[in-house]
C-alpha cells in the first residue's frame, strides 16, 4: 500500500507531519509513505529521525495551500501546490490514499472539482467526524463541507457513512439516525423531516431522530446532518470540553490541597482526556469521491498524522470506495432517482 | 408585584414547584406568589413548610398539561389547566409574571395562541437560554420554539433578546453576535448570511458571526439562532458536560487513590459543578408576547422554580414588556418594514 502524506499540511508543518510520516512508517513497515512539499525542508525534518529501512519518499513540490488560501481558487493558482499533486498521485493510480492536515475547504474544492472528483451519483462530498463518546465511536456526518443542504443529500451522506462504519469502524449492520431536537418522528426542522421520510424508504437500519444525548451515549453508529448543524454541533461539544478542563485547572491552581487532589486523580483525568482527545482518531475522512482522503485538524500533532494515515490505511483495506460506488447504485434503485 | 407559579409544571409536581414557591416568598417577602393548579394537592404541599406570614396564594384549577399533551391542542381541551388560567391572570392585569417548569411547546402555544398573544409587529416569540459560560452568561436565542426560521425573525429575536439582556442582565450595549460555524462574514448557512445583512441594517450592536468556542468564552452578551440550531447547540454542550462529570465518577469509583483525591478536589469541582447548574439560573424567558413568562426545565428542583421566580421579578421591574414594544417599533423602522 502507498499512503500520500501532504508535508505542508499542518498549522506547524512540516514538523508534526513528517514526524507522523515516520512514525507510520515504523508501524507499517509493508506500506509505502509518500511525503509530498518542499524537499530540503522535508528532507531537514527526516534528518531527526533514524528512518533506516523505512520505505518513505519524497515528491517536491513548490507550493503550498495556506489557511488563508481561498478554497476555490488554490486548484487553479496552486497547482503546483502539495495537496494537489498528493491528491493527483491517488487520482492517478500512483497511490491508494491521501492524508492532510491542510486547510479543509481547499482540499474539499481541490478533490471534488481539481483531482478525484465525485463518485458517480454522488451530489456532494460530506465530512465525517469521528466522535468520542461514553461508548463506541459515532460517525457523524456531514462536519460543515455543505452548510445548506437538500434532503437527498442526507441520505447520501447516511448512505456512505453508512458503508465507512462497516468497512473502517467495523460495525454490523450500522445503525443511522438523524440528528434532531427531539426523539420523535414529529420533531426536526422541515429538512430533517423530509430527509427522514426518504431514509425510512431505503434498506439502511435507520433508527429514527437523536439528540446530542443519545449520540453521546455512543450507541448509535452513524448520525446525519447538514453540514452547518453538525459544525455546530461538534464545535458545541468541543467548546463546552475545553471550558471544563480549564476551569478545573483554575480551580485546582486556586487551592493546595486540590492540586494534591488533582495528583491523585491524575489517571482518572487522563484517561477522559484521551478518550476525548481527536488526534487519537486522527482525521475526518471525506466521503464521495474518487479515492481515501482523510483531513486531520490543522493542530494535528505527529500523533494526529500517524493515526491519519492509520485510518486511511483501514479505509483502503475496506475496499472502501468501491463501497461507496456500490452503494449509490445502491441508492438510486432505492430512491427510483432518474440521473 | 405579583408572581403566579404553575405548581402542576415540573415533572415531579407539585413538589418542586410549591417548594420553590415558599423559598421565593420567604426571600421576597413584599411580593405575592400565586400557586396555580390543584388546591388539595398544593394545600397538602404547603403543610410540609412554615408558611406563616407568607403572602402565598391558591388559584385552584381542575386540570394539567402533561409532557404528553399535544402543544397545539391544550389551549383547547384543557381551558381550566394551571398554565392557561396562569396565564390568563397575566393577560388580564390581576398578576404581573408566570413561572411554568411545564410543557415548553405547550406553553409556548397557549402563550401565542390562547392567553398572552404575541406584542404587536413580532412575527415569532421565541425562547431564550441563559447559557453559564467562563465569564459572563450569555443569551442563546432561540432555544427550539421555531424549527425553520425566517431571517427577519432572526433579527427580531436579537431585538428582543437585546432588550432582555439591558432590561435584565443588566448589560449595557449588549453585543450580539450571530452563531456560526465560522467568524467570518462568508461562513454560515444562507439564513445565517442573510440574518447578518439584515442586522448590520439595525441599530443593534451587532458584531457579526460567533462560534460556539467564542459564545463559551462569556464575551458576547446575546446568540442568534435559528431555534434548531440553538437547540442542537445547547443539547450537545449538555450531553458533553454530563458525560464528562459520568466519565470522571466512574473513572474515580475505580482507584482508591482517585477517590482520595476527588475529595480532596471537592471545593473546586462543586464550584464547576455549581457555575454549569442550569438550575441556578432557573428557566428560559418566553420573549415576545404581551407579558412575563419564564419557562423553567421540567427536571426542576425547588431552586430552579424561585430563581426561575427571581428571573420573573426582574423581567417586571426591567419593564421587559414595553421595552420588547419599543424595539419592535423601532425595528419597524429600521428595517422598512410595512406592518
Amino acid at each position: 500500500m502507498r499512503i500520500v502524506v501532504d508535508a505542508m499540511g499542518s498549522d506547524n508543518f512540516p514538523m508534526p507531519d513528517v514526524e507522523g510520516a515516520v512514525q507510520a512508517a515504523r508501524l507499517y513497515p509493508a506500506d509505502d509513505i509518500v511525503l509530498v512539499g518542499d524537499q530540503t525542508r522535508i528532507q531537514n525534518e527526516l534528518k531527526k529521525y533514524d528512518t533506516q529501512g523505512l520505505k518513505i519518499e519524497i515528491v517536491h513540490t513548490t507550493q503550498n495551500v495556506t489557511m488563508e488560501d481561498h478554497p476555490g481558487d488554490v486548484g487553479r493558482t496552486k497547482k503546483d501546490s502539495s495537496m494537489l499533486v498528493g491528491m493527483n498521485l491517488v487520482r492517478d493510480g500512483k497511490a491508494d490514499a491521501f492524508v492532510t492536515a491542510g486547510n479543509t475547504g481547499a482540499a474539499l474544492a481541490i478533490a471534488t472539482l481539481h483531482s478525484l472528483r465525485r463518485i458517480p451519483g454522488v451530489k456532494r462530498p460530506a465530512l465525517t467526524s469521528l466522535v468520542p463518546t461514553a461508548g463506541e465511536t459515532v460517525a457523524l456526518v456531514d462536519l460543515g463541507a455543505n452548510t445548506d443542504c437538500k434532503a437527498d443529500w442526507l441520505v447520501q451522506f447516511g448512505i456512505m457513512a453508512n458503508v465507512y462504519a462497516q468497512r473502517v469502524m467495523e460495525r454490523h449492520n450500522p445503525s443511522v439516525a438523524l440528528l434532531s431536537n427531539g426523539e420523535e418522528e414529529s420533531k426536526g426542522n422541515a429538512l430533517v423531516k423530509e430527509a427522514g421520510d426518504l431514509l425510512r424508504q431505503t434498506s439502511l437500519n435507520f433508527v429514527g431522530n437523536v439528540e446530542p444525548k443519545d449520540m453521546m451515549a455512543g450507541k448509535i453508529d452513524v448520525v446525519v446532518a447538514d453540514g452547518f448543524v453538525g459544525n455546530i454541533c461538534i464545535k458545541s461539544m468541543e467548546a463546552v470540553g475545553s471550558m471544563l478542563f480549564r476551569l478545573l485547572q483554575e480551580q485546582v491552581k486556586r487551592n493546595p490541597l486540590a492540586i494534591l487532589g488533582a495528583l491523585l486523580m491524575r489517571p482518572a483525568l487522563r484517561s477522559i482526556y484521551h478518550k476525548a482527545d481527536p488526534f487519537e482518531i486522527g482525521g475526518a475522512p471525506l466521503l464521495g469521491v474518487n479515492g481515501v482522503v482523510i483531513i486531520g485538524h490543522g493542530r494535528s500533532n505527529a500523533k494526529g498524522i500517524k493515526n491519519a494515515i492509520g485510518q486511511a490505511r483501514k479505509a483502503v483495506q475496506g475496499n472502501l470506495i468501491a463501497a461507496i460506488r456500490e452503494g449509490m447504485t445502491q441508492f438510486v434503485t432505492e430512491t427510483h432517482e432518474v440521473e
